[in-house]
């Protein structure tokens, strides 16, 4: 990827507003965690994996941009950030998963004189955006593999260098498989409401020289009933401990047109987008967003005035649906209760 | 429905523009059958059913605004403009249907004086405005008797009042069905790319107090998936001799759906929209429509400059997904090859 979607430049959040794409590539410098804060919740920046490092970064933000000398200040501070930044987004859960780990070295270097507590979260939040760095090739590493050396593939929303510190999840495989030689030809749905297919994905694929060829979300079925898809790559917000898959609205329909048509259905996601404390996909919260992103979509007025609207941002897929998993560990094949033990954590 | 999509008043075409729904509910009077054209090319004027209104009453137009008094000269410019309706659009099958039946009427008045073959060819218009009127009513009555007392229906694209001369084949079985007492809650796709769904039938079934929710199209999966959509009703623009539908893209998505999940999936079309002719579905021509519609929609840009579309208007939808048609002549269930008989006339 040619561009960075988020980085820390010199005490602050730089981050492409995303909102803006594709019309402008516009940064955004972020000092404030509440201009942050709605930065996530107005989907400046989005994916899973960037809201966890936007996450992380905030609470750096939050310690340096205290001015005291009393460590109990500066702790007070950072703790009322990060419980401001978990009210953000409910469904990624990177966001809590990045959270949780700034928590947990604040606490442990919470008797460390102010600027050793601020420089040891900066250095956390900086690990957490290069591991994500290296978990996205190793993801397109090991993906790269699942793809045929010459073929069409689907994929929905952006899960690309967009949605990451790198080049992506389900994008990354297809940038690796390019790398590698393959020849890869992209369909992209658009993605209602928010068109994050068409004004992100194609932009980021078209940035890279990748053939790409927008769609509406309703013409999938329609290509894979007449046999031009060859595998789906999505990737997910949030999986529980079976395998089930949250992931953007749409993503559940694809995967049932997938098994009807006999096309792998594969989900690229790091470990960090497991929840191993959720035993099923219907306890994960699905995130339901304003009606005007669908009627009063950038400012336009596309239903009738006063109209009801259902927008759940996300969807549910149960495990049955995934052909396999592609995570920075390897490649998980069915069945997922063993499978998936490989990549959990000892205790959880 | 409370508003008139296309009438005859004092030599013009009175039509509502669809295309400023449901902002504005402006019409237009049409004299000039290049600007007929025009209308149906760009939907201010669609759906299968008025399409094939349209293009007999822009024959009528054509005879009428014919100043000689040669019958020569007349027949001849009919006939050009019969060639001239019939290359605006290629999938509904309505509009051929419509030109042939107008056709046959010129050629048995061809030897009448010129205002005789002008008043024949505006009383068949009026025919078949008039039959589909009543062809509406009986589909609805028909359909009706499928829908549960407490339904909630899933519906597409615009099969509804503003798709016919009267109350809709697909939202003419709801309008029906709340007539005789039923209660029923809509779900209407909002239809990309044009958004018939939430443009024009959110705004009439609004006009006629019924209670709808617009979804964006990828939410019908997560809906079918947790059991709240009862039935599915679409309508359709060409249906082959063997049942396979053509309709709009979306279409074949929501078969696969309802297959998966049990939802009954009923096709709703006056027997004007199949075409015996063909045998199956995939001779049936798909228009493909401009790219601009998907990236440009409404004059904003949602995808990166001069990126590829693949923009198909309608998809296929095979046979066997469908649970039922239903028709003027009553509900038709598989196996289709026996009851679609009762319907075919006898000499094609």
């Amino acid at each position: 990827m040619p561009v960075k979607t988020i980085e820390w430049i010199d005490g602050r959040i730089r981050i492409i507003d995303q909102t803006q794409l594709p019309g402008k590539l516009a940064y955004l410098d972020i000092r404030d965690i509440k201009v942050l804060g709605e930065a996530i919740q107005k989907l400046r920046i989005r994916g899973a994996p960037a809201i966890g490092i936007a996450g992380a970064m905030g609470v750096a933000l939050a310690a340096q941009v205290y001015r005291g000398s009393e460590r109990k200040g500066l702790i007070r501070n950072v703790k009322e950030s990060i419980k401001f930044l978990r009210m953000t987004r409910p469904t990624a859960v990177n966001l809590f998963w990045a959270l949780d780990r700034m928590e947990k070295v604040l606490d442990s270097v919470a008797d460390e004189p102010v600027d050793e507590i601020q420089e040891r979260l900066l250095q956390e939040a900086m690990t957490i955006l290069e591991e994500d760095r290296q978990v996205c090739r190793r993801m397109g590493h090991h993906g790269a593999s699942l793809i045929p050396e010459e073929a069409t593939v689907l994929t929905h929303c952006n899960a690309g260098g967009l949605a990451t510190a790198d080049y992506g999840t389900a994008l990354g495989v297809i940038y690796a498989a390019v790398e590698m030689g393959k020849r890869v030809k992209v369909y992209v749905d658009e993605t209602r409401p928010l068109l994050q297919g068409s004004r992100l994905s194609a932009w980021e694929l078209i940035q890279s020289g990748i053939d790409v060829t927008v769609i509406c979300d309703s013409a999938a079925g329609f290509l894979m009933g007449q046999g031009r898809i060859d595998c789906i790559l999505v990737g997910a917000d949030r999986i529980a401990a079976n395998g089930d898959v949250a992931n953007k609205i749409g993503t559940y329909t694809l995967a049932v047109l997938a098994e009807k048509h006999d096309v792998p259905f594969y989900v690229v996601a790091p470990i960090s987008t497991f929840d191993f404390i959720l035993a099923s996909g219907d306890k994960i919260p699905i995130e339901e967003r304003s009606g005007e992103e669908v009627v009063q979509g950038f400012g336009l007025k596309t239903g009738p005035e006063g109209v009801d609207v259902y927008n759940p941002a996300f969807d549910l897929t149960p495990h049955d649906f995934v052909t396999a998993f592609v995570t920075e560990k390897g490649v998980l094949h069915p069945p997922y209760e063993e499978s998936l033990l490989f990549i959990q954590p000892k205790v959880v």
